[in-house]
């Protein structure tokens, strides 16, 4: 039972390292992925190892996705490979969890049109304007999509994420 | 339900915030107690809020205690007030968790003779010499005792922590 998380360089540290120890406090394996496999650093400091890169990630070979956030989405949603990843998780309705600048991937991924969500307050008027309704709350749960706003945001956002993980095994 | 959390600069920043989220997440409420209720910084660069000093900290308030690791232990265990603390806690049999270097807290406040836990590899010769057995584990559960060594082992030593709590509610 393996969760994929993809992040890189100016990520926030906590958003990346919070989900996850959590995940793998429930039992599941957690893989990071970047735009290369090398080691990357958080905004506040930390290091942080990348498991593989977004090229050589199979999703099938995943039941989950997780989008930190930071500074890290806006490099992250120009590749071609980290949108390919992110629209087989919608095309395949496997739980997706976006917190914070995460969700700038999904505008890019063309997969919110339509559908409720949050994320970071400054990308608010992007995703409405991506077709999506903003929800102003600490957590939102729309189908296999759970989004956050911020650091604070972690305890529910974890809460409905890992209940999703596991209804769907 | 309600947990305290003594640190202070210099704190590892990851084990005040992980235990800190994780168990809001779980539905307790966490206050911060540091030697001045000022914010703190940890060791990478978060700054954490401090909810109160150890000097207006009623223990008799709290179902538990959570000591993070990082340099900061170094310094609280100077303080009386803290060791007080922690000595009400043991003297409660009440759930106690430390990692890390916080274990020093523990050497210092003479809890541990007799006891079984686990800490940083740098003090585990200073565990010994305090009348306790070092073990080398990711967490060592011993009573209300739950410790761990570093960052890595958190998805463990929350998962039995959280688990000691509920049983004691």
């Amino acid at each position: 039972m393996r969760i994929l998380m993809i992040t890189g360089d100016q990520a926030e540290d906590i958003e990346v390292l919070y989900p996850y120890y959590r995940l793998r406090e429930e039992g599941f394996s957690v893989d990071v992925a970047s735009i290369e496999r090398r080691p990357i650093r958080g905004k506040v400091g930390y290091q942080i190892n990348v498991d593989l890169s977004v090229k050589e990630t199979d999703p099938s070979r995943y039941i989950g996705l997780v989008l930190p956030g930071g500074r890290a989405p806006e490099r992250l949603r120009l590749d071609k490979d980290v949108l390919d990843i992110v629209r087989f998780f919608f095309s395949n309705d496997m739980p997706v969890a976006a917190i914070c600048h995460g969700p700038q991937i999904l505008i890019s991924a063309g997969v919110i049109r339509g559908r409720r969500l949050t994320g970071y307050p400054g990308i608010r008027d992007d995703i409405a304007n991506a077709g999506a309704v903003y929800v102003d709350e600490p957590v939102v749960v729309d189908g296999n999509l759970v989004t956050s706003r911020v650091p604070s945001d972690m305890p529910p956002w974890m809460r409905e994420y890992v209940g999703l993980l596991k209804k769907s095994l």
